[in-house]
């Protein structure tokens, strides 16, 4: 067996990046040379947003611009509200979020315009349009009327008021804010390579979003905050915690929220969330949550040093889980409310992909892969008509 | 600038597979063993997407089976037909295909589990209610009503007969089986590719198809046939082909339809679509489509291996683009009628991804990019709050 085949790509470097950094041994994450963070203790998402898509942090009048131009860009075309009111009520959020976003591309004047700032332009309107989608369908499927959005709350905020038709206290707000500064990019990973990889095809940004969501949707990638509060709520006590644990890895089963393709050490988003989900417990009066995932990562932590003498750590998708579920968001909607965030990032990949001034010139992503099916010569296999078979 | 950077992933095997071989140096193309020369001359879309399926050519039994299978799943949902009744006439037809694949994913009732099986049965009824879509969006497009589907036509039959309301001549209906044969997989393609880097997070089968539709729908990939055939209308005449492609070199143009990341020789399928373009043209009486195209291949080749010494040959796009002009299929529509044949590869890759039993296990497709963005030290660049900027 090959020892030698790139395996998922791990290690293999595919393009340059000036967008973000992540040192995975150290376990640091920075945006555009800033970190994580103070990001996440000084800056807001709108701020990242603006720090991923113009390369440097806003000053006053910038942001204030800029989050004119998000706030004038929340409302959603009526074809995609009626498309939403018309859904089956059963259908999957990512599934809806994947086949709306296309449906925006109807609707944008700049579609076809390919330049940096007609992409900006496109971007700045997936960012508050896809929140709103969102909150709508999260509504509509429950038979409630969609929230309009906010003239003037924050983004998160904003997020919250229209899932749950009214203003979130400042506290949760700002928790919300910063789930989405940790979550606004992390280079390459597996949707954000999806988004580049058909924004290298020339395709337009809304393609390459809608890809990119695909993606997300997957267990092993966005797809596993979802699954981290199925098992909390399956497992239901602490008590109940490190038989679970035993079980899982006994019987050779993955522990969603466990473990990253790049880290060797704790995602320094990891650490945030943490905290956070320990704050809004006790704020709350119900660390239950919490307790239960800590108690996940110490366990499985000390049984795979144990059994395999290698470290594991949590990722960015442990504690978000426990955070969104006392936030009272719908636990089907984690991995949606991460592809809200992300949008920041993934749409300033594309426009790096589509727009950066490298030497060598980018070209269409298009691997190889080692044949290794049936084989009949150089002339091929038979052809034996039907008829003769 | 580093010479090591893997551009565009070109050469760099990421996976093994059983589906499709391509000897780029001799223009060879198998399908699980089968030359496309066969294919193309004995074989049809029905056959082959069983054999990309299910791994071996059917028994007379099997296809009757297989073929009914896929006629029995021609209908689409109310849902998604009041879509595209509802839909803005202007919207791109991949923009419309690419939100509507997520749309079946509401009805279907296997979407959640994840068998060899349940996806299989997936993938048919993508192959058959994506044709009705495309076909149906056609129509709607134009102010007509959607033709519902035959119950006896065949698959490339169907599509014409859906298109255009009446049944297609013998003729006409075997030259588009034979350019759904040709077009039906080419392995790891930046379509193909995107969607099994879907599939590899455990999304589900739509989610990874709707990746693909969006790689395909880049000008740079599926959407070169649009192009060619806009420029032969554009050029609009035989004379005026050599100064137009002397004008485009002389400006560093691409010419579409010209040139492959992988033959080194002539596409094996861009053979037989000349030679069917010719056909076509000469039972027109309508050649003049053909004849430009062939200078444009002639032109481009020589100026090319004068300027570059090196040789260019046409690729899979070049000819299928008066091909399916001249079967009066609508300009903008034919990366669709592409996607349309590529969903039997689309689904076989996913299933390979999903269920193959490779040694060692794939897993998901997550690489990595060089950072050579701001750095400012091992502590990143200082934050400095706005009111201070």
């Amino acid at each position: 067996l090959k020892q030698t085949k790139n395996i998922g790509l791990r290690g293999i470097s595919v393009a340059d990046t000036k967008i973000t950094m992540i040192d995975g041994i150290e376990g640091r994450l920075e945006y555009r040379g800033y970190d994580i963070k103070d990001l996440a203790k000084s800056s807001s998402y709108e701020e990242v947003a603006y720090l991923l898509l113009f390369e440097d942090l806003p000053r006053r009048g910038d942001i204030v611009e800029f989050t004119e131009r998000l706030i004038s860009e929340r409302e959603i075309p009526d074809a995609v509200h009626n498309h939403l009111m018309n859904r089956p009520r059963s259908a999957q959020p990512m599934d809806v979020l994947q086949s709306t976003v296309p449906m925006l591309a109807d609707f944008d004047p700049d579609l076809l315009e390919e330049t940096r700032e007609a992409n900006i332009r496109m971007g700045i309107r997936l960012i508050s349009k896809t929140a709103t989608i969102v909150a709508a369908w999260s509504r509509i499927r429950r038979g409630l009327s969609p929230q309009k959005p906010s003239r003037d709350l924050p983004h998160a905020a904003n997020l919250l008021y229209m899932l749950h038709g009214r203003e979130p206290d400042g506290e949760t707000a700002r928790d919300l804010d910063v789930c989405f500064v940790l979550h606004a990019d992390h280079s390459f990973n597996a949707s954000t390579f999806a988004a580049r990889q058909v924004a290298s095809t020339r395709a337009h940004m809304y393609a390459a979003i809608t890809a990119a969501i695909g993606a997300l949707s997957g267990e092993l990638h966005g797809g596993a905050n979802t699954k981290v509060m199925k098992t909390l709520l399956e497992i239901g006590e602490v008590e109940k915690v490190r038989g679970w644990v035993n079980r899982q890895l006994e019987q050779g089963r993955r522990i969603m929220g466990m473990g990253h393709a790049v880290y060797k050490t704790t995602d320094p988003r990891a650490i945030i969330l943490k905290d956070m989900s320990e704050r809004i417990g006790r704020r709350l009066g119900q660390t239950k949550w919490y307790e239960m995932t800590r108690l996940i990562e110490e366990e499985t932590r000390g049984q795979i040093l144990k059994s395999k003498r290698k470290e594991i750590y949590p990722n960015v998708d442990l504690y978000s889980a426990s955070v969104y579920y006392m936030m009272g968001i719908d636990v089907d909607l984690y991995t949606a409310v991460f592809a809200l965030a992300r949008m920041a990032g993934w749409v300033s990949h594309i426009i790096e992909e589509k727009f950066a001034e490298a030497q060598p010139k980018p070209v269409m992503y298009r691997p190889e892969a080692d044949y290794i099916g049936r084989y009949c010569g150089v002339l091929g296999c038979r052809y034996i008509p039907i008829e003769q078979r």
